[in-house]
């Protein structure tokens, strides 16, 4: 494998703790590149403390394929799932940022408050890991538990855990960033405009549609910046 | 030109991502300061990025001049439309910020909360793509949504995007720069003030004027300030 | 003078700027030692800049005695009627907090949310410069203005600017700067109560008394930390 | 005693002011390993700023043990109290946290919002030093004030102080930390969630108490990041 790939994946690990989406807690990973079978994601480490060196190889069962034998996270198996039901996921990004946790602890939808915001203008799902499992210790540490949560993701790009954080998916390393970016900042917007009150004017499905195409196409400018900013 | 204006303008993108009214995206201009039919924006590049050399020379019309055929932001016809419509209008700050966009979301009017705020006195108007080109991606990308944008902002020297974010105009870069940081800053206050419930005292339309002529001979102060922060 | 008090004054404004009280306006002023119709404030300067060699002394009239005829603030109108008013002031700290000005705006009064917010039980009064002086452009940029403002403020340590801003008082440079930033912070304290709701059991006068009189015996610890952030 | 003992609660200490938790005041301290009447705090000292070399002994009266007779803490007793009381509790953390002050104010209980903070669902009681002392300066500043404190905190992790602050407890220094932190950043979640309005899917006593134990059992991870930050 090319080195510049663990190098991206590293640099999403280390982007997101920087725009404060991951805090000492996070994960990030992406398919392998040849193999659709595998995906990459770092042993259990600080996310702002990843290097392409602390990169584990994983099959899509959530099993290590780490020859070193290094810790993994316990929670592979949400990134496992999704790989297996979603064909077109190409990476995943699991956060438990503050400002979107209360979104998985309400009836209010998240919406989609502006373009850079776009990919959640087709629904924003919530898991509530009681429905199918009782009363758990909350984390995502089965295949099981996994399948079920990328049941509940369906074919959208942000899923919300009720009492836990969020998973945001997408075609490529860049684009989960970004919406993991972009759905904390979302999740801001929508919560200072509740302080103001009565319906807010968010962007409607196709709007939505409309607006991701752009995000996806002009996103290297972005993850150029946040880059940047987190130079090893 | 004099580099000194390529240097302000350089100074203005810096400093209005140093002071959190820019992420990675945004964009500031100003009007060639000898051909009133022509603008200076800097080529497609995260805002704290950018130096004098970035900055590219385009028409009113939204056409780049640029010798070297660099990449022009897609939105300089936001900032044509505004420069063709106002001949006042010296400098234009566009951005997203997290703070502004729900001021663009509901049907509360932004207020001028204090002083410095003195320039939403007039009033802040919001332009909705959606009333004159129906479903978008949301970006100001044709000298026509430019233009009708530029129609919705009046006279006005702040214009809130629905879905999207603001603009902040004035008769120099440095009065535009502080239009946009106190713009973001009179929302967080206003915001706060609506968590505490109930009518708000701004500034009424007089005292706003009156407060405005004081804050545009005295920009010098905050600018030299802003800019030493953010020295190449 | 000694070079002490000097580096005392210019801490005091540098530590605001850096604790969040001010912003790129904002200043702060003490009684001078020697001469109590005379007080000690920098020129008209971004607050955060400001070192010993800055500052003017001026007369409790608002004139400025540089023998350098550096410019002072518009604004030292504001500390001259004070320490007219108020023999017991010994500094004063003026800001525009984005926290602090909502409590002007609307009628919610200002509580004293914790111990270090005791100098707030007394009450903080709201000076609305319309009730005396009509549509103005805000600013206290006369000697008549800054006496109308020391009235407002009566006995208290803290008093809101209508649309504007705070002045902080106390018997010394350390007490006001412990005043201005926890007059910040409380603010910051009522505005996440007010968002759960209810009447909210804040300190009574007496309790405030109290433990008043424990922070300002205590304040040494705070105030080297602080000063020890802005070393020059 | 071994210096890694003193030098992990030094470190506790900046940690606990580098994430936010505690401001210019603050204070953490452990149980003493081999002596189980004593227990081991700073000197009266900013958080930010302890070293090793700044930690007292001090006897579970609150008695400080220190042959250089430095100055103790005047809230020494807060800890001594619950010493005392709580002979599983290892480590204490007092601070007085703007997020989390507002929930000793108001009647909404805190609740556990996520699993990081799965050790508040048991339940999270507030002492009002009005109900046994009547008027006070609101200090812990004697046994008899720090024992009433211990009482109100019954067998629970974390107890609020109406108008002060907070206290949270450990079986080790790394958990006591972790609580606070984690204190801190479930009470931002619980306003933002109140901002959206509604009642708040939280964890309930069983989801926490599981949830719990594999914070205790993964706390390494977020204490070596937490650590690293603040290396002296």
């Amino acid at each position: 494998m090319e080195a510049v790939v663990l190098e991206d994946l590293a640099s999403a690990s280390r982007i997101l703790a920087d725009q404060g989406v991951f805090d000492a807690a996070g994960h990030v990973s992406m398919r392998h590149p040849d193999n659709p079978e595998r995906f990459l994601m770092s042993r259990s480490l600080a996310p702002a403390l990843v290097t392409a060196d602390d990169i584990l190889e994983l099959t899509v069962d959530g099993e290590s394929c780490d020859a070193r034998r290094r810790q993994p996270f316990i929670e592979r198996y949400l990134h496992a799932g999704i790989y297996r039901r979603r064909p077109d996921v190409m990476a995943i990004a699991h956060g438990h940022s503050p400002t979107v946790v209360p979104f998985g602890l309400v009836d209010t939808p998240m919406r989609a408050t502006y373009h850079n915001a776009a990919f959640l203008a087709a629904g924003v799902p919530v898991f509530d890991i009681r429905k199918k499992f009782g009363i758990t210790d909350i984390v995502i540490n089965s295949a099981e538990r996994g399948l079920a949560l990328a049941d509940a993701l369906e074919d959208k790009s942000v899923l919300l855990l009720r009492a836990h954080g969020f998973v945001a998916v997408g075609p490529s390393i860049q684009a989960a960033v970004f919406r993991a970016i972009f759905t904390e900042i979302s999740a801001r917007v929508q919560l200072q405009a509740a302080t103001l009150g009565g319906p807010i004017a968010a962007l409607d499905p196709e709007e939505g549609r409309l607006a991701d195409a752009i995000n996806l196409a002009t996103v290297g400018r972005s993850w150029e910046f946040w880059k940047r900013r987190v130079l090893p």
